[in-house]
């Protein structure tokens, strides 16, 4: 997909960002703008852009909010990054390595405090909904670290609330402040719920099946790591007693050779986790663009439909 | 003062806080609520409250912006604990000692997002701008700590951002959610400030001269960590070079013997520190009572005036 077409928007957006984030103590705010500096797709705003269009409003009415959404999701890869210990983000140090922990808190609640310094009051309760899923989420992902059995219904339950529902809020709010319809506002809040659990899915499919250098990072890393995503759970449901304890030894072990790896990956491909991850990825893109269909005919329906297709595409 | 005419309040503001902090999972929504089951005084929806019925509305309509800024006020505390390493508050283990570090930081930020979840929209714009402020506000208190040299406008501004804007918010937004014209909503804006500052100064006062059995904590503990506080600042400011060098002794030394307490506190009364500190709060507490004279003669007018006064005569 061709994000080229969307230069403009992006620019209005990271100016904006940039504009919000300069302020006083500088240490602060430098913290704060350090990962929007460092890189980003720029994903949510340019959905709640789109969807303001899709109904008919004009991007202006929302470009705060827009921000706002990155703000928010800015906050959370801080804050994630603390409390998983990741010393890693967008392939500079992350925040609380460069600024020590303190700061890192503090910018991450500086993003949020700005996110409704900035957004349009008749999003706050769209956003702040979001912001509270989005802690619950991390806190399930933190005690799923530490069980062994979670089910596909849990994982799924956490993926949105940790992922999905911020770029739900994203083309919600755009919806609401474009003045969409009820049943517009409606179904661009499926489409964003949609596309953000298709999302995540395809991440877990991607850390096993792209090519390092594409991709940026090892791949199978989630396997070294003993993630619980989709793809180990549904294998886990339908290997049998052999196949399941061999996974799981793999999965715990500390580290894994490339031939551990390998043979998860064939764990994955005999019990068809991969397939049927792929399959449900898949299936909540149909859902995103069915959500889409009442809305009439223009540009932004057009580039939310690519945006879509685009993301169970994507090779990293 | 005589808090127990608003038991009916402090009974609506704290059932509502329970009511906003049920959910799961349940070791995030119990690590949220550790705080407010601990205690606290609920100044800041009081006045908020207060303030509302001041300016002739009534006081459910602000019930939940009332209740939203003493969320934000409870998590600053639980991650200002995990920043200074705190291991006590409210006379229980910080929530990060009870739940751990990651736990804390996703309570703090819950219970910041359920303050935007159920604050009026109305009062968006004053509660954001009050918790960025106080993010800057306890940036400036970190770099504080580790410099030699604060200045007094410094340190008031200081003040101002970590304790003053929070409660000035909830007079700002009490009289705003319950219709106050531009003037009314002016005057509780600077009542809030006036009195936030007051608060913050007499707390550095009477951990001087207060008994240690009614302050709860070791008389003289600021000493003892060498915080620069205003009585500091003021001291270093008029002592000669051998008292400002004597002061500095004690200030510095990791823990302090009674003798040096007691010496450091006849430093601070031969420079007449302690006495510019007093009259400062009275001052502040004087403009807040003057802010509020345009107000129509009403019991909640009478309660913030008292309230005011409370501030520079309570003993703990």
């Amino acid at each position: 997909m061709d994000f080229d077409r969307f230069k403009d928007r992006f620019q209005l957006i990271d100016d904006r960002i940039m504009e919000c984030l300069s302020g006083e103590p500088k240490r602060l705010y430098e913290a704060s703008r350090h990962l929007s500096k460092a890189g980003g797709k720029r994903i949510r705003p340019l959905i709640c852009l789109l969807s303001c269009e899709a109904v008919g409003g004009k991007a202006d009415e929302c470009l705060e909010t827009a921000v706002a959404t990155e703000l928010i999701h800015t906050f959370t890869l801080i804050h994630d990054d603390i409390m998983d210990n990741d010393e890693l983000r967008r392939g500079v140090p992350s925040v609380h390595q460069v600024y020590g922990e303190a700061t890192a808190i503090l910018a991450g609640d500086l993003l949020f405090s700005k996110a409704f310094e900035i957004s349009n009051p008749k999003a706050m309760n769209v956003l702040a909904k979001a912001a509270s899923d989005i802690c619950e989420g991390q806190q399930m992902d933190i005690s799923f670290a530490e069980s062994k059995v979670v089910t596909e219904e849990e994982y799924l339950e956490m993926v949105r609330k940790k992922t999905a529902v911020l770029i739900q809020a994203a083309s919600e709010s755009g919806a609401l402040l474009g003045g969409g319809s009820k049943d517009e506002v409606k179904g661009l809040s499926v489409y964003g719920l949609s596309i953000g659990m298709a999302f995540q899915i395809h991440d877990d499919v991607l850390d096993l099946l792209a090519d390092e250098e594409t991709l940026g990072k090892p791949v199978g890393s989630d396997v070294v790591e003993g993630k619980r995503s989709l793809i180990v759970i549904k294998a886990l449901d339908s290997l049998n007693r052999g196949g399941r304890e061999e996974l799981l030894g793999i999965l715990d072990k500390e580290t894994n050779t490339q031939e551990e790896i390998a043979r998860a990956v064939s764990l994955f491909d005999e019990s068809k986790a991969i397939t049927y991850c792929k399959n449900k990825a898949k299936h909540f893109i149909m859902s995103a663009k069915k959500a889409l269909e009442q809305l009439p005919k223009s540009d932004a329906k057009n580039d939310l439909m690519e945006i879509a297709d685009f993301i169970v595409q994507r090779k990293k």
